[in-house]
């Protein structure tokens, strides 16, 4: 490790002390992380809050062999320390990173691969909102949903965090998008994405809703995370030679659908999670973000969505927002 | 129309005449087709039967636009005739072809893309055994499930015609096939044919078969024509990033699955049904068997397993052969 010399010997970092609700979250001094090989340390100044953090504080979500027990995704700072073996990196250098966990502290390591260049004009708190949703939604909807432009995209949770990422990109490559969201309010917000149609599930069947909107052919790609009665109606929904990508099934797992619907309509039904995956993968998709998408946020023609910033040491109010549900966006922790 | 001037008015033809068992099946006197542009006609003397003819029988299939109302999905036989435009055959050559219908029949019309030369050494009854088979797990196996030399293939309803197919290409190309089938004497089938492991499924669990054969990976490609409660144990039998290829729902097309598990292995489930599709698709799946399947079947290293043969105004009692589900590979009729 070079020029680990300045570093303080013990950070902040917020723990899950037990399982349970958000207040479990607790600040707590630890040692710094020590980078391995290949491996850069991050002071990290914002963290991103997403979905699984909370699954991982009920205990429903354990982290992956190797991975801190912090929880945290994702992080924006600069490079602290270099491990052996790093190529691309200098000390100072601003990232941001997808983390395997450990993004609620001070510190944090990552692979040099697996971190991307601030983008020109970024706040640390902006470039800690990118990674999760971004590798996300370029991994499921571009390689492995294989969007093209002029198709149809199909967003449910379009208000999210994925969704607005989504209803973004899906738009700046020329897809017609629709999203689904809970609320009126939700429903505006993803319009002024770029959604050219929005509907409020609350009121609306997205079946009948996608239908009418593509002239009976429905939905070219579907990108859900809700799973449950969902996966049969997006069977109904999907065109012929649809892909429906499942990133998670927060409206259940175990659901019945018409498989008949899938062989006759040539559909594929696949999904993927994110943070088991070798840093290779996830190399592989950082490479491939940098080259499309990097310069669309340079040039500001897509934005992540900000819903609120709190203080690290106050993560519990972050999660107490998200499980709420009335987020727009993304909820990022402020590190100093 | 070139050389017809030999042909007779009309031809026998076994038609359904009207929704029902097997005895509806009855010979008629009708017109011979007549060859469209780029087709060719063909004076058949062996037809396949299918499961979907029973399905059609039954009233549950009906015929695609423009498709014969007689049964019959492949045929073999000699050229009679060419529609305007037709380019590679010639009158009298030796031919099998996959039918949108109307197989049952002295005369049938096909385009002339859906045909190929009949295997060397192969009799007609042998080759009119080969196309709704061979096109069928061409398609699904190796072109949609992208089936690897190396790579675990669990193929159910293996004594089946599609079965012995997949068993065979399957094993031809260096996988390790597992199969399952109904009783000893068809998983006795299974395993002479090239399976490497069979399993009956009235006595053993496919599932932790599977498990146990392949030290607990599980099947890469899994080829199912069952569904029902089949779909979720397939996906628990599949390996990470498994497909899995429905080619029909004959225990159910409704049926409950634990999606979470299609999420966190990376599943790809899709399916097809070959009748509807367009003959250019038919063309490429041709084009493909020819290429890499027809060497083998000229040098006997795979051949169609042969169950019953039945004289074509008999076709009732191959399908009476065919609900009975005692058959193992092929039934054929014999058109004379």
């Amino acid at each position: 490790m070079a020029d680990g010399d300045r570093l303080p010997e013990k950070m902040t970092a917020v723990a899950i002390s037990t399982p349970g609700g958000p207040l479990v979250l607790k600040p707590e001094r630890r040692d710094l992380p020590k980078p391995e090989t290949g491996e850069i340390l991050i002071r990290v100044h914002a963290a991103g809050v997403n979905r699984p953090d909370v699954l991982q504080r009920k205990g429903a979500y354990p982290p992956p062999p190797g991975a801190s027990d912090l929880p945290g995704l994702e992080v924006a700072g600069e490079v602290a320390a270099l491990g052996e073996g790093v190529q691309r990196w200098a000390i100072g250098d601003r990232v941001c990173a997808l983390t395997p966990g450990g993004g609620y502290a001070e510190y944090a390591r990552v692979h040099e691969t697996n971190a991307l260049p601030l983008p020109a004009g970024f706040t640390f708190s902006e470039a800690a909102a990118l990674p999760e949703t971004f590798f996300t939604v370029w991994h499921n909807v571009f390689e492995r949903g294989s969007l093209k432009g002029g198709e149809t995209l199909l967003v449910h949770g379009g208000s999210s965090g994925i969704g607005t990422t989504a209803i973004q990109l899906a738009s700046a490559f020329g897809a017609y998008v629709i999203a689904t969201a809970g609320s009126a309010e939700k429903c505006a917000a993803c319009l002024k994405l770029g959604a050219d149609r929005a509907i409020n599930y609350r009121s609306e069947d997205f079946v009948a809703v996608v239908k009418e909107a593509t002239d009976g052919r429905g939905a070219n790609v579907i990108l859900d995370m809700v799973g449950g009665d969902y996966v049969g109606r997006n069977y109904t929904a999907a065109a012929i030679e649809g892909r429906i990508v499942q990133i998670a099934t927060q409206g259940g797992a175990v659901a019945s659908a018409d498989f008949s619907k899938l062989m006759v309509k040539r559909l594929t039904h696949t999904g993927s999670t994110l943070r088991p995956r070798p840093v290779e993968v996830k190399a592989q998709i950082a490479a491939g973000l940098e080259a499309k998408v990097w310069p669309l946020l340079a040039a500001r023609r897509i934005a992540p969505v900000m819903d609120m910033i709190f203080p690290l040491k106050e993560a519990w109010r972050a999660h107490e927002r998200m499980e709420e549900g009335e987020h727009i966006g993304k909820i990022v922790l402020d590190v100093g």
